[in-house]
């Protein structure tokens, strides 16, 4: 089959790789409907990480084949993979942090028994622990919807994830800092989630259009100061409730601390990568500013989230600025690399 | 009158000053029944700040005097005043966000209008913002009760905030992170909301055994990497729901991140002195370990926990463990210095 591989810094493309086989009887095996690139591939596309290889964890697939063990879905099922595999019967999955599965894991990366898991970014995967892993939608792989569900594997979670870590409800102001993917999906989701005024921070005018579509309710055109300055004046010189911190910078993270009220939540996603020197306890003790998040457990959020794009009641597909065959892998992460696209989609 | 002044690192003494006066309408003036040592003096007592002078900012007092406009206190009163003043009617105090109040400020330093506010550790104290900041109780200064009700200026309300803040309920386990006078308010704090196990971290067999006095299920003698795989042990190897962190270091910070599960969360009240390098998201993102917390609200939670001291549901006030008279401070400060001491006591 025809898979992504990621061969060293800017370079990607297309190989001939081993068609996957079932290797374990909890497996699946599915064929890619579609998948898309996530700012976080970028990390490895630019070199912050040494990782190469197979690439790709957001996908959605029809199942062709199952394992003894697999009991909640079975071939021809259109299946929804979030971001990472898990066994939703550990602990920690039982608890909802499917992102910390004991026998969970990523990706185009081995499993613990040393098989290759395959990347999404191609045209088949197996797929470990498919009863804990994969969740079934209702449609079948031509429905215009496909964009909306492929969201649901990352992106829509995650933003959910910040907002629901903020503690986004009804009757209160959050501030969403980032207008990538992520950040918008959080706008998405606090609109969901009932908040009374979202403000987004964003510079860049499309997306500042495509965070109003999704229910912001103001956009700040100004970054660091500037901007917290702007949040301030929106309410009444306190400061929000809520911040969703969906960039991962320290510049973003102070952005985040500063916007928010005393006793005031700044709910989190992005990955630390660009947050070297640790956050500042002394911008948080005396304000009482309090962080949660890490890594979203978006197995546990697509349930809920699925139900609502079924009903029409959320689209997130607007997200997909760009629609590509796999062949053409390289041309969407330049693309995403250089911010020309919000997210691209890749179609085997 | 007699008040205690800091005159540099390691040196206090008793100094003859000027007696209060009533100089705004809002203000009540008192005479100080109990006061007592902070750890947070220690941090200027050792030189670790520039701040000299008047010092203490924990007392209970008798209303001597009040303003025109004071309402909810009147002469002969027996007050708690909490660790900063406050006006209860600003937009962070509604909010319950007293350390956050608009206009408050700290005892034994001048006031927005250039007035000397007193600090607590003297004879009598000018307390501005009388009716925001002073709680009443139904109890003469004669009342063996007086220490536990002077342990609510600070200490108390200050363990509290870490569990609240921890989130900790019925049903599930809490870590603490420092066997100090806040540490074990913690240990109280968590009983008192119903956690199932508490977990105390001393090395300190007098402290250990307060802590089991306090409500402790369990008590581990040691430090760092040892503590966590002992908590470990102790939660079928995946952490606890919640920890405070009272101690503010970065060895205690680690050992409190890394002694919650996934989703777990760290209640912190220890003032950040120590954590110079920063929280390292590394730490909490994966396992998306949650931070909340700050300088604690304390006027917020008085009249909960007076509550509970007055019906015998709760006694704080073993952490006394030294009473002297305010003439012999230098001994008391040199005591706690020394940690002979947990918390000590001074009467005028």
């Amino acid at each position: 089959m025809r898979a992504a591989v990621l061969r060293g810094p800017g370079r990607i493309g297309i190989d001939e790789v081993p068609d996957p086989v079932i290797v374990a009887p909890a497996d699946a095996l599915v064929r890619v409907v579609a998948s898309c690139i996530c700012g976080s591939d970028l990390w490895h596309y630019r070199g912050a990480t040494t990782r190469t290889g197979r690439i790709g964890h957001e996908f959605v697939a029809v199942i062709e084949e199952v394992g003894t063990e697999v009991r909640t879905v079975r071939p021809g099922d259109l299946v929804i993979a979030p971001f990472v595999y898990s066994c939703g019967v550990c602990v920690n999955c039982r608890a909802g942090w499917t992102t910390s599965c004991l026998i969970g894991g990523d990706w185009g990366t081995a499993d613990r028994d040393g098989h290759l898991v395959d990347g999404g970014q191609g045209e088949f995967v197996r797929v470990p622990l498919a009863d804990g892993t994969l969740v079934a939608a209702p449609v079948d792989e031509t429905d215009e919807r496909i964009p909306a569900l492929l969201a649901l594997t990352d992106v829509v979670g995650t933003g959910h994830h910040a907002a629901v870590s903020a503690g986004v409800t009804g009757g209160g102001t959050v501030v969403v800092v980032g207008d990538g993917a992520v950040g918008l999906s959080a706008v998405l989701a606090s609109r969901r989630l009932g908040a009374d005024r979202i403000i987004a921070l964003s510079t860049h005018p499309d997306r500042a259009r495509m965070a109003q579509t999704f229910g912001a309710t103001d956009v700040v055109a100004a970054r660091g100061g500037e901007a917290v300055q702007a949040v301030l004046d929106l309410t009444d010189g306190v400061g929000a409730e809520w911040a969703c911190e969906c960039v991962g910078t320290t510049a973003s993270w102070d952005t985040a601390l500063q916007s928010v009220r005393p006793g005031g939540t700044v709910g989190y996603v992005g990955v630390p990568h660009g947050v070297t020197d640790g956050l500042q306890l002394s911008k948080m003790f005396g304000r009482n500013v309090n962080v949660r998040g890490g890594v979203a457990p978006v197995r546990t959020y697509v349930p809920d989230l699925l139900a609502d794009v079924l009903a029409g009641a959320i689209d997130p597909s607007p997200i997909f600025t760009e629609s590509i065959p796999l062949t053409e892998v390289a041309a969407g992460y330049a693309a995403m690399d250089a911010r020309t696209q919000i997210k691209v989609l890749l179609r085997p």
